[in-house]
């Protein structure tokens, strides 16, 4: 048996959600599909890095499955995406150990979150930016983000609904900017709760608006209770967007 | 009886096209489907300035119709947009005299073709763009572009099953240039035959491969038979961007 790794793009908007659903459309449930299919009919277990929502996105996915197939590396994606909806690509593979894990071997996570910041909606960005047609200052939202930048209890910024016990995480870095019509949020920390980015865009994007100060994220930090942070931002302006390992895992010409 | 026009954008991906056809989604069906409910199940019959084809994009068709309700101008993109798939949005909307017709007044088209220039595909532009993963000249293709500016016979460049008589147009302006990871073309002319923007793009990307030389493009033009040019470039990169009538349909701040 090989190990295989694959950086996997989708489009989340007809999907509901990453993982397995009985009777739903999910991206695992479809890659499952096409897979079995390249294995003549044998079932195949695939691993991801995280689930993703309804309606996110992903341009870094990290999967992987083993398989008794011995397919050279770059020839993987084309066979794989000859059986997959055109909303799922598969960008790259590589063979890996079989102790590699895409999960528990995750060592960061980039999300980015497209805000459309026009006053005119835009039909071609509809399912994968989040529409705000009122002014948003975009100082104030990088001096409030300072304030998540470190190792902290995030239950502020965490979907009520989680069974998680430890919500410390570390976040490295947020940068938020202009790009044309765009406002582009990047998070990149060791790990994220459930809701998380969405939750610290959506309290970010009122500090843009002036409903909130900058100062502010210090107490709604420091409360560690969801109910202080602001609204949790839609899923279709979420992107998946690199997970990183501790080496590199596919080798680039 | 008043006459309404209207700037639309849609997403071309889900529709058979513009034109009502018998059992087909069509943007234009959807469209006096909703107007109909506006006007409490009165049938409304909706002019464009022209039809798009299946798969084919809208940033800036025209339409007009006439109606007996009295909406004041900014009122009109939100009520009916709330009637409308979200594939299909009003941006504006103005009043006009009794004699405007969206096809006949119209003087020029602009229309716009994204091509993604890239090796990898991109998921979230798969529907927008296309896709050519190999290298493409810019230069070759603009030198090719200068011999089809200005009024000649562009039955080269028209899709053979057709019923025009006429088919003497001109050609404006054509712009080729680089954005990122994308080359836009955008073509203005007084009036563009069926296939038309799809075949100059196609044969003018057979130039930026290096296939044909950008003088060929006097013999093909002048040749007046479309088994002379290049390839029909797929529907799904074409937009119509802009439609110019005498005067200014709608009034801005």
């Amino acid at each position: 048996m090989n190990r295989v790794v694959l950086r996997v793009a989708y489009e989340g908007t007809a999907f509901s959600g990453y993982q397995v659903q009985p009777g739903k459309r999910t991206v695992q449930s479809e890659i499952e599909q096409a897979f079995m299919k390249i294995h003549k009919g044998e079932a195949i277990r695939v691993h991801s890095s995280g689930r993703t929502d309804t309606g996110v996105h992903a341009r870094g996915q990290i999967l992987h499955f083993d398989t008794s197939l011995t397919i050279p590396t770059e020839r993987w994606p084309k066979a794989l995406n000859s059986m997959l909806p055109d909303d799922i690509r598969v960008m790259e593979a590589g063979y890996v150990s079989k102790d590699f894990h895409s999960r528990y071997d995750a060592q960061k996570k980039h999300y980015r979150y497209r805000v459309l910041a026009a006053r005119e909606e835009d039909v071609f960005r509809r399912n994968i930016t989040y529409h705000v047609p009122y002014a948003i200052d975009l100082t104030r939202m990088q001096e409030a983000a300072e304030h998540l930048i470190g190792r902290y209890d995030f239950s502020s910024f965490c979907a009520a609904n989680t069974d998680v016990q430890d919500k410390v995480r570390t976040l490295y870095e947020i940068t938020i900017e202009r790009e044309q019509d765009e406002i582009i949020f990047n998070l990149i920390g060791n790990g994220f709760l459930y809701n998380m980015v969405r939750i610290i865009v959506g309290t970010l994007l009122e500090v843009g608006a002036g409903k909130r100060e900058p100062v502010e994220l210090i107490n709604i930090r420091d409360a560690k209770n969801r109910t202080y942070a602001g609204k949790t931002a839609p899923g279709h302006g979420l992107f998946l967007w690199q997970v990183y390992y501790e080496t590199s895992l596919f080798h680039h010409d």
